[in-house]
């Protein structure tokens, strides 16, 4: 099941994804408001929900960030050991956790913007683990229970305000910078992430490639690290890390600029793609 | 004017502080949705709304996280001259940025949780800015007209955690360890932050003093620098940064524990006080 948040007549709403046409899901315009209310079968509830629903073509509404609102959006850096290697960062022994805030993000389609302030807007594809259920202290053993679904991330980043110093936080957060969609794929449909691939294209050029199975942290680990200090609820969301081939490291960086069109791919979950613009 | 965020009669409520009581605000359940709300003046605002308002011993009720739902918490760090050195980094060029989520937040009066997974409760008393109007790319010199008012903060930090990457986010982040109060001070009555000085007490005991003034990038530096990546919003949270004496540096190391009592007191603010308890 595919579950998408979007524009119609002007208001927010959540609908369910059928090949090219998208169902409105009648009293439901939140997905975080959606999973925080589904206790029991999701797929049940959203079947009931679109039986009367109206019905979209794909392409004619405007996709918005699969959850606009999240509580927390919760990124894990250098978690694929090629990515280690070109940053020059030692091996973490723990997952290195940094955060965006909700209006970093856009929609599939939504563009991208490269701040008036710097031209070093790199792009990071990357896989994102939707939370559905609430917990704290969550097992390694029981943590796929609490993954409502997969998506495409781009966690678009000005390279020289992320290492202004230490911490990244300003170079991950400007306004429009981070790519999330199309939609949510449960995990029946998306199937096991270690047979994911993850490919990202510049302008069709493909920039990054890689089994999402090379995460140094699996998923169930991470959410079982993050678990450990904070308490995760439905519409949360983790970014698990991108693999190597970022602008930063080609020979000279590749930045993404006005004009271009930026695509994050990963097989069973969907094309997340953002066309670029200056501020 | 003081403005403070409670629960009465299993609600939320936000009301205006004199003396020993708490006036409550009729209609009013949110103090980010009153400074959102408020275009012009927030003085006439709040005082019509407290005209015919219940009257609480102030005392007598539950004290939340002056905004207890940010959209946004944003901690500067080692911006202590003092701090920086004994902390061992180099001096900052930019204001190291990280952040906190809201559910890592208490109130005054709230008991701060001491988690099962680490013993290394560290405090850091620090001057909260909460922000009072929408903006981006904001002018140095316009900065002092974003401010809605000061509080007190203490930027609890689990140290093995914060310190597992070079990333700060999990050691600032556990459920609970963030003080956040008593209420917000508005700039006419709290004076200007030069003139402040901040303490903290662990048991009564000062660990922490410091003159505001000797901050090294000044709130207007701060708030014009992180709205260059982000737009501020009324009710964001600007956690200033910590002066020197934090636990970790005490040989041996000064951690918080059950039982004790830790303040962070800041004149023409208030004062912050939490127990501590275990988990």
């Amino acid at each position: 099941m595919r579950l998408a948040s979007f524009v119609t007549d002007e208001r927010q709403a959540v609908g369910v994804v059928a090949d090219d046409i998208i169902v409105e899901l009648e009293g439901v315009n939140s997905l975080k408001a959606l999973l925080s209310n589904t206790t029991r079968d999701l797929q049940a509830n959203v079947a009931e929900k679109a039986r009367e629903g109206r019905k979209h073509p794909l392409d004619a509404v405007q996709l918005l960030p699969v959850i606009p609102d999240p509580d927390k959006i919760i990124c894990i850096g250098l978690n694929y050991r090629a990515h280690q290697v070109e940053s020059g960062f030692e091996a973490p022994k723990y997952p290195p956790v940094f955060t965006r805030f909700a209006n970093s993000q856009v929609g599939s389609r939504q563009p991208l913007v490269v701040p008036k302030v710097s031209e070093d807007f790199d792009y990071e594809g990357e896989l994102a683990v939707v939370i559905g259920r609430r917990g704290r202290h969550i097992p390694v053993t029981a943590a796929a229970g609490y993954i409502a679904g997969y998506s495409c991330y781009n966690d678009g980043s000005l390279r020289d305000y992320q290492w202004h110093t230490s911490q990244f936080g300003p170079g991950k957060n400007f306004v429009a910078t981070g790519g999330f969609g199309p939609w949510l794929v449960t995990p029946d449909e998306a199937g096991d992430p270690d047979d994911m691939t993850l490919v990202t294209r510049l302008n069709g050029r493909v920039v990054q490639q890689s089994p999402v199975s090379d995460l140094i942290f699996s998923i169930p680990e991470i959410i079982a690290y993050c678990s450990t200090f904070t308490e995760l609820v439905p519409g949360d969301v983790i970014v698990t890390g991108t693999p190597s081939g970022v602008g930063a490291y080609h020979q000279p960086p590749l930045w993404m600029k006005d004009g271009d069109v930026v695509e994050v791919e990963i097989s069973g979950v969907g094309i997340l793609r953002n066309p670029v613009i200056a501020e």
